[in-house]
């Protein structure tokens, strides 16, 4: 028969952890949807020859094979047709908005929140699959500025309202690395990026020396650069230290201007979220404009829990081209941290309130009818298994976290509270329980010397 | 870049589709959640000797090795290490049962939403990839009958929350047949019952010659077996009906009982919902004791939207044995037939109740504030993408079916219902669209003749 074997990299929970995984999924479609975003399922699975378009992730591709497939069917070589499983969300968007171009409205605000696979050797302890949750806007032809100053901004909401820690949110901006090193001669932009992105890892001195090797950087030229890269803050001042570097170019100045409005509009709105940080140069080879990370305060270890940017060309059909913008977040990471460290818990683990007791299986169906008004008044209601002694009956509800058990009497019930001990007689047609037990609730736990 | 290409037998539906969608699938949730299941998610794949337990089904396994595996590499080869995706929920919950069972409580009832995968040929035109909807009640060594009556019931109470025509959920009982073949000497049950099931396809005459070649049946019995198939009904009249063919035995006794009990109590909660029909042999081979299936109405040639029955061991660990009941609904397959036929569909394919129109891009943050404080008050509102003349953002709405645009002015807001043109003094915060506005519902269409 089955045995039972973990497998490292797929996470699993037990109920109690789901009952945290789907709050927070709600919570965050909730957010997503009071700002409009309209919500999409793909496939799991693409062509290889789609999944390959960005060519430095095909190590991490999941291919399929049919268990029956002939080994020699022309499938299995050819990338348009060798199917593999989606590693992130925004591939599969790109395909879609191309697919249903003619039925959708531009803008198109997407949220899509699903499982994606990546196929890293097991020894790495990554996970191999994980949920993450994606919001892009994406325009025909064309997208205005300030979707780049809202969507970091929703994500900001959709994360203050989860059970975790706060975040910082730091943001730079292509165009300020580009128009910069354009501006002091530095050609090879991609590069000297390449090597900026080494900072907190190699340090300034190494940095240095790699602009010079592989980026063709003078030394005056690679000292501009690391002084950049050391640039940070929350307002206009950010774009003031830059100037004071000397250095001025039209892309400069537009992508200053973009990092302040950025930065004042988040000022008005999530004060103290968002960050100037011009070292961020991850996922600026891709990027065109604004580009977003996101740590969460005290778990900086974790890395970014919430990443993202503007695209010149999410996608292209020849004659369309759609930019967009957009963020991700790595909710399954996230949820690792919050059940790991126990930064929030279930109040239980099933969904039940009350457990109705059976007094002898003749008079099950009695009880059947009790938990029936109940939950056509909405509130969830199990029966008991067996008609047990009621100390059975009640350890079954208090092994489950259910809060009161409910015993069916001759035309007076009566409804005891488990936890209390009160048991006071109750109609099923007019009882409600506290709005706090209707459901399972996710909350902060007590402290250990507050217990 | 990017080209579109839909695949076969993997549906993807359009934002209108997936509020449908969703909209299923949090009604199914809701359900299960009121009769105290807890939500699972098990991960996508399980080792290949997982998935090879029931043989039948081996030829329908996606297997997945890395692109950069080396062919070589002994997991590509041994059945433990091969991962393969699952192509139904009980297999995974089977083993995630005995994984867990340290930490579960029993009866442990579960619901599962999520995507399965079979490996069909493409020709075929069936879904590769699909939403299953399960649940099961899963004891430790032992499982009371009652839960054999409860299950299908609560499916009826979830299909019948959905937009969907009427079912009807046929049952029979694997103790029935097994008990009638044995008090008849009919040994060889298995082979017979793969016959029956062919009843419906090949007709009484080929099934009785099938009988006596494939299963030793002597004519007689062959007829009595026939005989036995040929009986239905909602109450208790099928147990005379059955008894009056003659056999007994404590087997066959002991099913009628169970049989009887459960149309019993479904007249009780869910009148005309449940038939017994004695042909039923799909799964007798696998059930041990119910089986069920269930028939949209209207929609005989969807076949079975919802299948299962009782399992006496639905998994094992050699010390301990789990005995199930539970089923599954095929929700894509319910789905494509809803939104194929029009059924039901949403009132629009964005989460949005208010537009907030742009006056020109100086006083855009004005507009922000207007929708902060409506989102704040649960109003799903979005922003206008460009200060394009009243005209244009207006139509932005009416594409998107968004019924209302709000006008911020200088201390005086109006918002318009963009259907009936009636625009009216508003304040953010206290205007509230009607109920049937807020979010978006799914609804019968409107009959043509009364557009």
């Amino acid at each position: 028969m089955a045995r039972a074997s973990s497998l490292s990299g797929f996470p699993e929970w037990l109920p109690d952890g789901r009952v945290v995984e789907t709050y927070v999924l709600d919570s965050l479609r909730r957010t997503f949807e009071l700002h409009g975003f309209a919500g999409v399922e793909t496939r799991a699975v693409e062509p290889l020859s789609q999944l390959l378009r960005k060519g430095e992730t095909s190590k991490e591709v999941y291919l399929l094979r049919r268990l029956q497939e002939d080994p020699d069917d022309v499938a299995s070589e050819d990338p348009d047709k060798q199917l593999g499983l989606h590693f992130d969300l925004t591939v599969p968007f790109a395909r879609y908005v191309l697919e249903h171009a003619g039925q959708l409205t531009f803008p198109f605000k997407r949220y899509q929140i699903q499982k994606v696979w990546r196929g890293e050797r097991p020894q790495d302890g990554r996970f191999r699959e994980f949920t993450q949750a994606d919001i892009d806007v994406v325009g025909a032809d064309t997208l205005p500025f300030h979707y780049e100053v809202e969507l970091p901004l929703v994500m900001a909401e959709a994360l203050a309202a989860l059970p975790i820690p706060p975040v910082r949110i730091s943001v730079n901006n292509r165009k300020v690395a580009q128009g910069f090193y354009e501006a002091i001669g530095l050609e090879d932009v991609e590069s000297a990026l390449r090597v900026i992105d080494k900072l907190d890892k190699i340090g300034p001195e190494a940095v240095a020396v790699a602009l010079e090797e592989e980026a063709g950087a003078t030394p005056q030229q690679a000292a501009h650069a690391l002084a950049l890269a050391s640039i940070s803050g929350v307002d206009a001042a950010v774009a003031d230290q830059v100037l004071a570097l000397g250095a001025r170019s039209a892309l400069l100045d537009e992508g200053l201007g973009e990092l302040v409005a950025l930065l004042e509009a988040a000022e008005d709105l999530a004060p103290g979220t968002v960050v100037a940080d011009l070292k961020i140069a991850r996922g600026l080879d891709y990027y065109t404009g604004s580009v977003y990370e996101t740590t969460l305060i005290g778990h900086e270890n974790l890395g970014s829990i919430c990443s993202g940017g503007r695209y010149d060309s999410l996608a292209s059909d020849g004659k369309r081209t759609y930019p967009g913008v957009g963020l991700s977040i790595g909710v399954s990471r996230l949820l690792a941290r919050v059940l790991g460290d126990d930064l929030a818990r279930a109040t239980r683990p099933v969904p039940t309130a009350v457990l109705v007791a059976v007094t002898d299986e003749e008079h099950r169906r009695a009880s059947d009818r009790v938990a029936r008004t109940l939950r056509a008044r909405g509130i969830p209601t199990d029966v008991a298994p067996t008609a047990a002694k009621f100390g059975k009956q009640i350890r079954y509800a208090d092994r489950r976290g259910i809060p009161f058990v409910w015993f069916p009497g001759e035309g007076a019930d009566e409804v005891k509270d488990i936890r209390s001990g009160e048991q006071v007689p109750a109609d099923a047609a007019t009882w409600t329980p506290p709005q706090a037990d209707l459901w399972p609730r996710v909350v902060a736990p007590v402290p250990a010397e507050r217990r």
